[in-house]
Formats: structure tokens, C-alpha cells, sequence
């Protein structure tokens, strides 16, 4: 946007924000389903609700898949952090409520 | 997934956490390009990083498809803060710049 923009144009931007923010929300809810599912595998067979090793190779992926798509990779590595950290909270309720 | 969930189970559930996280990199890419315009924007017109008014009104309005879609949502507006925080400091930078 050039410094002659105007705020239709801003407007509009904020429009395809709200877009993206909507699919963001409804792939998250994907995402934690398919968490949940595997927090009850894990509790079911006693395995801890982090896995460091898995969690290496999720960053280095998004990494490199954030270079190519133009994306700060630190950003993405915080940003996965972020939702692992959420999914470790879910998988140690499941293992709670288990055991 | 049940007790009786298999290895091979978790290992799909893992490629689909996969997708669907090279999706979100790509969705937060295209957002970042976006909000780098609205940056350019606000900077050319003395406006401010931040806009309360406007976080407050995505953060009502993703709690609202959070809840439809089955996601927590004060993850989500935990989420949303943690997006519009990066996005902040992105504005600052381009001002700094500008100015």
C-alpha cells in the first residue's frame, strides 16, 4: 500500500484480515480435534504428553516451510510453541482424568 | 482414537497435524504480507500501531467462531493477541523507519 492509499483501501485489507483470521480459527479447530485424538492415544498407552524429538522436527519443518512461504521463521517457531504448549495442556488434562 | 488406536493411527494423525500446519504458515504468511501494507498505511498517515477499537471488535468476533467451530475461546483471543503483537511491532519498525 503506497502512501497515497486511502481508508476504502484500508477497509479492504482489514476485510481479507477477517477472511484470513476465519480460516485460521477453523483450521486451530481441526487441529486441536486431531490433538485430542492424540492425547487419548497417549494416555491410553502411558506415553507423556511432550515429545521433544517430535517437536524438534515440527519446528525445523515450519522453519523452512515459513522461508519459502516469506514468513519470519523465529516467528513461526514462537507461533508453533505456542500452540504446542496448548496442546501439551490439553494431553496432560486427558492423562489426568485416565488415570 | 480409542485405547485400541495403533501406532500407524498416531502416524497419520501426525501427517494431518503436518498439513494443516503447513496450511497456517502459508495463511499467516499471506496475513503478515497484508498487515505489512496496513503498516505502510498507517505510518504514511501518522496513524498508530496499535488499534484498540478495532482489536477489540476481531477478538469479539473470533471468540464468536471459535465457539462455533468447537475452539476454546480464550485460546483463540490468546492467540489473536499474540498474532496482533508481532504485528505491532512490525508497524513500529515501518514508522521508525519512515519517520
Amino acid at each position: 500500500m503506497s502512501a497515497d492509499a486511502t481508508p476504502e483501501q484500508l477497509a479492504r485489507y482489514r476485510a481479507s484480515i477477517d477472511n484470513i483470521d476465519a480460516a485460521l480459527v477453523h483450521l486451530l479447530a481441526e487441529r486441536f480435534k486431531i490433538t485430542q485424538a492424540v492425547g487419548e492415544f497417549k494416555a491410553a498407552h502411558g506415553l507423556p504428553a511432550a515429545d521433544p524429538d517430535r517437536e524438534a522436527a515440527q519446528i525445523a519443518r515450519l522453519r523452512a516451510l515459513a522461508v519459502e512461504s516469506g514468513l519470519d521463521p523465529a516467528f513461526t517457531e514462537q507461533f508453533l510453541r505456542f500452540i504446542v504448549a496448548q496442546v501439551i495442556r490439553h494431553h496432560q488434562q486427558i492423562a489426568d482424568g485416565a488415570s
